[in-house]
């Protein structure tokens, strides 16, 4: 009676499986809405069908050059439409394309474009003196088995034209002149393998040196289309591009805007100002944002703020995620029974980093020692790890740490969580971020969301800093909001204090507030290990200070 | 310089890999949404959190009887709950799901339930004689290899409790007792493939045996994605059973309502009264309806129609797809330009089937002998074909139409088709429902939706009657709409005609109109075949009649 033999024996063919990738996204839309933008810079205006073009001329002119499978082109821009295009062209000719932060020093970057092997580098104008210095250092550095890279590029016309004319003086093919000689109807080839690389980022590194996480068409094509269905975006939305698309391909949200034949709205530079004029001009539906960026929106000055705005207001949808999950790996999904709440709750309940994405099988919070999930009890501390499609195939190069970070079949985050009795799961610390006082660890996240109701209080960032008596105790950096009074620093440190003592365990408050500006990625993530490293120059808090 | 082989040497693990599944849908909506309605029938209610247990209980009580890998579990059943959870339940026990229609004729469900291998047959109580007599015939034919499957009766509120009573008596077991024998908490297995098959479903089949298609893993949940994004639906979205789950499982919506956290409406039996009570009582978002349905809607009657409802109106997305694609491979997508049009002509652009669904990779119109596609001049015919990640594994036990239908890695769908200079493509005829006179070609729905712009006529279906001089006729079988006067047919046909000449060739003119309903499968198609038999009954038309 067992029909399995019969059921299954019903072999892959031509006609009914094709290797999944987001590259059909791009196909369609240019197929169903080819007079459609696509794409908004400044006064450039492209419609899909003519991004598809350009996208295919991009590929061709690769090809023209023998660029395809198993090579790297990288990408040094901020959110230009070329960056966009690099996301189908790239890969429509077999290549891997690797997006390098432009907040990065020409070292690092030296260090990135030697270890991917990038045999193109395409950049913006701006950043072609940083290119050139980073290729400088590469070739030094490689001991006479550099090859120079084809080096493009990429003009804007916000930008000096004299500075793109010396760029291709010194040896450098413009952008649009690379395009024209790519075949606009290049018949661009599918991946073989949907397991086949996509694309190449690396993690900022704080400690090591960057790592690069290798991401398959795949894991693209399914996050793409994850995306939409958890923000609630639809055909047609309109995308404004404030997270940077060279962080974690802009959460995929590259691909997905194609599947939605949306628009995209690009900014070179994220401003208050900008962002709301957006909004107002061009009707965003939805931008993704670091908490820096909504924090600058909220406090920004009434010339900044473009009111009213198309839509009745901002909704909030808190994600978490990696490089290493394609982006988001959870979203804070909101509960109707929520909105009935005081905000302060509200905010309280969807400040956690909530439940497992559409497109991630698994997230739990685990004893890595065990690995046995901790109970949902709110207060266990665990390691979240991750399992599905959504994580990446690994870091390029570098078998040791693929190792460690795919023990036992879920992939570590490095990120300390607990688990509440509703199953959403909130972030403590990144491990290396715990402060140890006394034997007890203090979240420096649980200080920060104290800080932050302080009304003084713009940014703030917690590690630790070196006791003689209690190993490490907090210590506050901070940047105080615009128009904030900060002539007697002590007595401001001391009223935080104050603050802190009265909604936090004694040894929680911090034991020093240092103010001033605070140091970050380009992501505006805050760059803890320099805070860390300032703590330490501070010395140790003696004894006799206290 | 080429990295190929440090990008591409990170293999699938554990953590990186899972084989696709919409079952992972149904876990999500659980934990993210646990008290939220997960299906409405009647008076009952259950909650997500119950729906999962009810499904893993069903999976668990499969498994205890080992039923598992390899094995098919039939249901006879209209949209009720049982139906809804034996796409998560059958599945989770690694079995196949086969949805069997509740309007096909006992020795029909007979070869379905022999042809599969069926050792479950679940039966809502309504069908209950129906199952009994199918499994009779299927022993009788069977040749003393028949070994009697699990029967399993589905009660309902709605129906007689007598009749449950005498199933049981007659040796079913009572679905909720079932149940009872399974574990809610049961650690149901995915698939260690997602080519591994998860529902079964046989295509009415008018001329030959009925054709077995099968379905996997990595399709369902596909479609389970594509579909939301086409279709709008959003996160939460409240669906409406009006589409039998029997039919191509629903379309995959069953799995796209559990990726939503959506809430299903059952529905027993589809009347104009029963749709618009489910809309104003649930705030229904969205349903899925062939013409009929809409048919019906649209004529219903001022008691059947309640207003004013919770939306604004209608919106009718169009798509066209088989059993064969797990359900729509086109969408007729809505361009922003045509809004501005006169409803005619929004109508006639609508009614084309389209574009190719997200999800579907290729669809395109070929010349069947040269595998060339038609140019898209809106005139030249040919065969639609589809490929990609949409379409079936193939028929069950049938490897000769398998090597028919997917020659030249294409699935050949069997439609007619022109495509338009915009890339969209419109249905002319079935192949085999073409019309051939005097050699020419004549669409019968070209003149099926001529006719329908008549204002007596409510449904109609044309196919050929033989004719001595030119082979084939038009002849058209017509049923009125309530209320227009049918006291002479005769007069009423030749206005028809009439009516015909003035938009139509005059060899596309119907040279015969009968009167009466029309025979439909259990999803309101039209059955044709019984038509072209009645047709052929009255006889060819001799010259001397004209």
């Amino acid at each position: 009676m067992v029909v399995g033999r019969d059921i299954d024996d019903l072999p892959k063919n031509d006609a009914n499986y094709t290797a999944l990738t987001p590259l059909w996204f791009l196909d369609r839309a240019a197929l169903v809405h080819p007079t459609r933008t696509s794409v908004i810079h400044g006064s450039i205006r492209y419609t899909w069908q003519q991004t598809y073009q350009r996208c295919r001329r991009l590929a061709s002119a690769l090809a023209k050059r023998s660029i395809g499978l198993g090579t790297t082109v990288s990408v040094i821009a901020p959110n230009v439409p070329a960056l966009f295009e690099a996301h189908f062209g790239v890969p429509m000719a077999g290549a891997v394309l690797n997006t390098v932060n432009v907040r990065l020093n020409a070292a690092t970057i030296a260090f990135l474009l030697g270890h991917s092997s990038s045999v193109v580098v395409m950049v913006d104008q701006e950043f072609f003196p940083l290119a050139e210095e980073a290729l400088k250092i590469w070739s030094e550095k490689s001991e006479g088995h550099y090859k120079p890279p084809l080096l493009i590029v990429i003009g804007d016309e916000s930008c000096d034209p004299v500075a793109l004319k010396s760029a291709m003086r010194r040896g450098a093919i413009e952008y649009e002149t690379f395009l024209e000689t790519g075949d606009p109807e290049f018949a661009w080839k599918q991946p073989e393998d949907e397991w086949q690389s996509i694309a190449l980022g690396y993690t900022s590194g704080t400690t090591a040196s960057p790592k690069g996480v290798v991401l398959h068409h795949r894991g693209a094509y399914l996050m793409a289309l994850s995306g939409p269905l958890i923000w609630g975006m639809t055909e047609g939305a309109v995308y404004l591009w404030t997270l940077p698309m060279f962080h974690c391909n802009g959460w995929c949200f590259a691909w997905s805007l194609a599947a939605l034949c949306g628009t995209n709205i690009c900014l070179r530079q994220v401003t208050a100002k900008a962002v709301y004029s957006a909004i107002a001009e061009h009707g965003v539906t939805h931008f993704c944002a670091a908490p820096v960026v909504l924090n600058t929106l909220v406090n920004a000055s009434p010339e900044e703020t473009i009111l009213p705005l198309p839509h009745v207001g901002f909704r909030v949808t808190h994600t978490y995620g990696l490089s290493e999950t394609y982006g988001p790996a959870t979203v804070c999904a909101w509960k109707p029974e929520w909105d009935s709440l005081p905000p302060v709750k509200q905010a309280r309940l969807n400040a956690r980093q909530g439940v497992r994405y559409i497109g991630m099988e698994g997230v739990d919070v685990f004893n890595p020692e065990t690995m046995q999930p901790v109970p949902a009890d709110g207060a266990t501390v665990g390691e979240i790890m991750m399992r599905g499609n959504l994580v990446m195939k690994g870091y390029l190069k570098n078998p040791k740490v693929n190792e460690e970070v795919f023990a036992n079949g879920w992939f570590h985050s490095g990120d300390l969580a607990v688990k509440h009795p509703d199953g959403y799961i909130e972030i403590k610390d990144r491990s290396k971020d715990i402060i140890i006082s006394g034997g007890e660890n203090i979240s420096s996240v649980e200080v920060e969301n104290t800080l932050y109701q302080h009304p003084a209080i713009f940014e703030v960032s917690v590690v630790a800093r070196p006791h003689e008596k209690w190993g490490e105790t907090p210590c506050a950096f901070v940047t105080l909001k615009p128009g904030v009074d900060n002539s007697d620093e002590k007595q401001l440190a001391e009223d935080i204090m104050k603050f802190c003592r009265s909604k936090l365990p004694a040894y929680f408050v911090p034991r020093s507030v240092v103010f001033g500006p605070l140091p970050k990625t380009a992501t505006g993530k805050i760059q803890k290990h320099l805070l860390r490293a300032k703590a330490k120059e501070l010395g140790s808090v003696s004894l006799s200070k206290l």
